[in-house]
């Protein structure tokens, strides 16, 4: 059995770990798509990101059973191909809840102690012990979403004694949240919302779900933080609300346009902190994969039914 | 009876709530001492910073039975007249731990993220996801003290899945450590140490306590953090240590000399972070102090002999 990974810089005590447990494979790390190319005719097994596989592609690899997609999002795979061939997909959810819960934390703690202005009193050599801190204890954060990252964030806010709301599709209950609604009744959770963690997957039902509305329900010193999908909201509404203060202030790590232009409004603007679209990103990306991975390999062999994260491919997810 | 305050903007809804929970009570909301001392004769209970009380102010306070200081360093009270008056002292110890807890974590998370980097590039308009971050959980914190705010630190670490280690005097077991070793033992915790929280009182036996050789036993990459006491450690120690990359970081709030001189060679260091001893200020401090205060004056009333956080005017402390 051959398993052919299209996965940059896999670390070599990986590549060692996975040899050496699973003798009865052949392994081919190749750097990247390009070179994995050249081997698909022959992978019973594909291992890529998922966004450089094509129709082309499905068809050359005659014997291909399975592909890993190190990445949740799936929007450029070609399901249907992959549907006729019924190759099963497999996806890493849940891998990001880490450090995206860590990034969602440490950017509402940035904003509630003023890191901005601490930093330059810093800079000026300046011991300035004016600078008003507030503390997120007691606070009430509404998570849109109550999926695993959604679900970590609230698990370490409670740690801190943040009241959770969750707002998700169903309204179900879930650990770490003390309170969950469904999203037709997002305008009773707003309100309460010191902080706001949106958190949510790009699908026809969430594109440009929060509107002008939205923002003047939160109070005015509101936090806002978006590190779900950049169509969530219109960049002009989040600009008018910082600009009007329906709320406080404003974090965003994912944009209706990325990478973010360099002479964008929001790139300036006091009350709105930008960041690079990197909540997801992590040194442990890779062996998280690639432990996901092996597990699932695991029951491939075995036909024991069990593998993780496995993707309909009618739904996409 | 009379209760005198010489605490500064008590806010209206606290003194409006202690007269009318204590109606025998006659309470002097004093805009600091200078304006207390004119009452301190008539005063029963007197409640202070504790930085400026004197022998004579205990003289003249004939009818003194109680001190409530709304702070938890002692260092400054007249202890010999009140001994030998046989006046009750408390004070607020543990109401810092929150606001301590959130300063020690958000400043961990901003070395960890490279958060002076990410403003930076953001301040510049500039999309770089080249910087490396790291994450917290998964990470060793070894925490010098294991009181009340350490305990509070040691908490939400675990909650980041953070493994603790505290290092106290005694070395006994307490909540929220996985380990707990005493100070004489302090050279086994240093080599585990990604993170090193200080939260140690200012005594004797912690006065220039950890020297160069403590530097040298932690991980190159570690952060050191010292919110506890200035004097645990002499400056040219850390600015060897980080100069020498015996470690990867410094974050100070506490310094020999307060404030730190606008020339030290501190505030330009790369790998230290200055924070003007504030991990300590929380809006809600005069809340918190006051809260403590109302429960220790229900106490004082009914002597039933349950006051918190009496101090031993022998062992100051």
């Amino acid at each position: 059995m051959k398993v052919v990974s299209a996965i940059k810089r896999v670390p070599e005590d990986i590549k060692a770990r996975l040899k050496n447990n699973f003798e009865q494979v052949e392994f081919f790390f190749c750097h990247g798509m390009k070179e994995a190319k050249a081997l698909i005719a022959e992978a019973d097994v594909l291992i890529t990101y998922g966004e450089d596989v094509t129709p082309e592609m499905i068809g050359e690899a005659v014997n291909l059973k399975w592909i890993m997609v190190l990445s949740a999002g799936m929007d450029q795979m070609p399901f249907e191909e992959i549907e006729k061939r019924n190759i099963v997909v497999t996806n890493v959810r849940g891998i990001h809840r880490k450090q995206m819960a860590e990034y969602a934390i440490s950017m509402l703690l940035q904003v509630y102690r003023q890191a901005k202005t601490m930093i330059e009193s810093e800079h000026n050599h300046e011991w300035n012990r004016r600078i008003s801190i507030r503390e997120i204890n007691g606070q009430t954060m509404v998570l849109l979403g109550t999926g695993a990252i959604a679900q970590e964030t609230a698990r370490i806010a409670k740690a801190f004694r943040i009241k959770t709301i969750g707002v998700s599709k169903s309204g179900k209950a879930k650990d770490y949240f003390d309170e969950t609604l469904p999203v037709d009744r997002i305008e009773e959770a707003l309100p309460k919302a010191d902080l706001v963690v949106a958190v949510l997957p790009s699908t026809r039902e969430t594109s440009y779900l929060l509107k002008e509305e939205h923002f003047q329900l939160m109070p005015d010193h509101a936090v806002f933080l978006n590190m779900g999908r950049g169509d969530l909201v219109a960049s002009h509404v989040i600009l008018k609300a910082v600009r009007n203060h329906q709320i406080g202030h404003a974090v965003l790590d994912v944009f209706e346009e990325e990478p973010l232009p360099e002479d964008h409004t929001f790139w300036g603007e006091k009350n709105i902190t930008v960041t690079p679209h990197f909540s997801g990103k992590s040194p442990q990306y890779i062996p998280r994969g690639f432990d996901l991975f092996e597990q699932n390999l695991q029951s491939f062999l075995n036909r024991d039914g069990e593998m993780k994260n496995l993707i309909d491919p009618k739904r996409r997810y």
